[in-house]
């Protein structure tokens, strides 16, 4: 018989059917036997009476065990209808069940309120840990932020390409780069898209990537994981860097959107509640949003070179008591604080037009405008002691013509952490990497805390 | 005034509207001057006559100089208008220009017929070459497979997820793995997410992943790049090796009839063709295949453990004359030549159910059903002499109930390199990475062949 999932059972009633899936919950009690099946449309409750040779493969059954089980779909009776649970007016008759596969007992409790694993352990145990509904669903809001990114890109007709992960040289990078033993060579693994996606801007005028990229700090924080999923664009024929910073606003709005549509029933699930963002998002200057900090709070950050934690948080705290918008563009940083590339404003040059988008306390996303001429181009790597001859494919594209020119990326999994408000960039990972773990803690290395 | 996209212009017949895009061709002919502009939408003719202070900007535009064009969209004359052209039917009479951005001269001949580069010199200029119509075709092409992939997984109700590219062993990979140094331990670049897409089934049901492998294949023939594009997808509950083959014979469809509906003017330009993919492509097991070769050239094959790069093209040759198919699904390779998850045929143990798609003389897909009882499992790690320590994450997803599953996967250069009819697989790669080159050639490598 063809399998029918789960979800579309409601519109077989008192017909027979097929279903496959796992046993999420089995319950003898005498001749009777009562189990939640679920498959990857959801969940159904089935009941086995009055069979015995159906019955004697139903005692069998265990938590996680796979099955086909065929039966006859009935409205529940009144009494025991749920109208709360997912396909809690009806059950299914079971006749006949067919095990797939066998299953260990569970080393802890799966169910979804007895679930209450350590971190540590539940990464241990990820292939397992990953069929918790709450992991599920982080993990599909995850697809669900990648996903959109892309969809709106497409819509506002950038290209996407393919960003390489190995990386010739570290035009940027310094001590923070993991190095590949490349043949009797040696290459790294890319920090950033930033030059490639310029390059591919130049002959596309509009790019976006979903790449990986690696940071080698060596620190365990709980916002640290060395491979990262970036979702870069770039974008040319720009008027300003305003137009940077509304792209990337219209790209976050379509992100939060989707994500409210698509994923209704996880966020209730993870109790998270998407954070609130203004026709307008307010943007103050670094030296605009110091002046706010010390003028609300006293606290005298004015000329420090960027914000730190504190600054970002309190800034995020006064804007969303004045303006109730969870998020704010902070632009405008000392151009030598920053990477080569970023357009020093014409009129203020030691600040530039570099941008970032903070939320509720942290960063979510950075970008700005770029230089696109090739001798001010030329002359910010002179200044910034590089060597040109690192990055020659990258300056040979501005040599041709480059228009006036910006982007911004962010990060997956910190922006999943931040949407869920989870407390650890690596709940937010499905396979986290970080000094100490690679799947399984390193050897020797230090339990985490 | 707002910029109006080139393919636009048609819709503001007698209008004034701003373009902005490049100069992809100048002729200045005493007070006229007429002009090619391009931007990401089009091709426009422009032409400037009778106004001496345009004239003067115009005569100073080079190729690819990056202007904002204001001009009024007339009717060409009769006779000076091209049915075949793009926007031949129209023309811009300029009535201010502004220059966003100088171009030095080219340093080669980059206009649609004249361009004729060796490959490594279009590789040593990837960011000039990429402008070229002809690049640009194959990068959209790719572009295409990718997206439709993506599409068609999700269609069919498969999870999105990110594989990682950092692995802690090898448990499949011997020489061909790149090292990495992390921190004070060693790790490795992925070779494929085989693992990693099995455990998240075991979650998911059916998952879909486009991610980065690495080879660290010590060759330089056409067909060797050291980072790839990975399609991968994994499926539960099949009731065969056939399921599989016909999942991937549906996504193969889905994928060229996407291509040749958002890609006929790039296939027209690149004078490709696509191959042939039949209701039912015809399908060999191994044994069969080399009893057709024998039957059909004379050549004996027959009992070798695998096809030969000759035995698949002709294996692909006689498929094609007899039935007219470019396609060809061989399954059922010897057991102990596959890696330890294969599935082994139940009623002949020492041949698999693992499968290959071949088209035009080349492998393009593999897959197979794989192994999903814990027990069995286990039992080959033992027999194919592995260390079950460095795969306790997978080991311990099929302890606890996993349905007969099986997947695919192939790499997205490759397929674009094929549909196309390219002659080297760094074409079909916008960054391509092989053992004298990352970008630019290494220090020290050898000119490429």
């Amino acid at each position: 018989m063809e399998r029918t999932l789960i979800r579309d059972l409601k519109q077989n009633l008192e017909k027979e059917v097929a279903i496959k899936g796992w046993v999420d919950v089995a319950r003898i009690q005498g001749k009777m036997a009562f189990f939640d099946f679920r498959d990857r449309s959801g969940k159904i409750q089935g009941v086995v009476f009055g069979k015995p040779e159906v019955l004697e493969v139903a005692q069998q059954l265990k938590q996680e065990w796979v099955v086909e089980v065929h039966g006859i779909v009935h409205a529940r009776p009144e009494k025991m209808v749920n109208p709360n649970a997912e396909n809690g007016t009806i059950e299914l008759e079971i006749t006949k069940i067919v095990v797939l596969a066998q299953a260990e007992s569970l080393p802890f409790d799966m169910s979804l309120d007895g679930y209450n694993l350590d971190l540590t352990t539940e990464l241990d145990h990820r292939a397992l840990t990953l069929r918790h509904p709450r992991l599920q669903a982080i993990f599909k809001v995850q697809s669900v932020i990648i996903d959109s990114f892309r969809e709106f890109m497409k819509r506002e007709e950038f290209f996407e390409f393919q960003a390489p992960s190995i990386t010739p040289a570290t035009a940027e990078g310094g001590a923070e780069v993991f190095q590949v033993n490349y043949f009797d060579k040696k290459a790294y693994l890319t920090q950033s898209p930033q030059l490639y996606k310029q390059i591919v801007m130049t002959a596309f005028e509009r790019v976006f990537s979903v790449n990986k990229v690696f940071r080698a700090e060596p620190s365990a924080t709980t916002r640290h994981i060395t491979e990262i999923v970036s979702l870069d664009a770039e974008m040319g024929f720009i008027d300003s860097w305003k137009d940077v910073r509304d792209m990337s606003e219209k790209t976050v709005r379509y992100i939060l959107s989707e994500v409210e549509r698509k994923c209704s029933s996880e966020l209730q699930l993870l109790n998270a509640t998407l954070p609130k963002l203004l026709e307008n998002t307010p943007t103050y200057s670094l030296t605009e949003a110091q002046e706010l900090i010390f003028e609300k709070t006293g606290r005298d950050v004015r000329g420090e070179k960027d914000l730190n934690p504190e600054d970002e948080r309190t800034l995020c705290d006064i804007v969303k008591k004045e303006t109730d918008s969870d998020f704010v563009y902070v632009y405008g940083y000392p151009t030598r604080q920053k990477p080569f590339y970023v357009f020093p404003n014409p009129e203020k040059p030691e600040f530039n037009e570099g941008m970032d988008l903070l939320c509720r306390g942290i960063e979510w996303l950075s970008g700005g405008r770029r230089i696109n001429d090739y001798n001010q181009l030329c002359e910010h790597v002179k200044t910034w002691g590089m060597d040109p001859n690192a990055i020659t494919m990258f300056l040979e594209a501005f040599k041709y013509g480059v228009p006036p020119e910006g982007g911004f990326a962010f990060g997956a999994e910190r922006m999943t952490m931040q949407i869920l408000g989870l407390k650890n960039i690596r709940e937010a990972t499905m396979f986290p990497r970080d000094m100490n773990r690679i799947d399984m803690l390193l050897s020797g290395a230090e339990k985490e805390s």
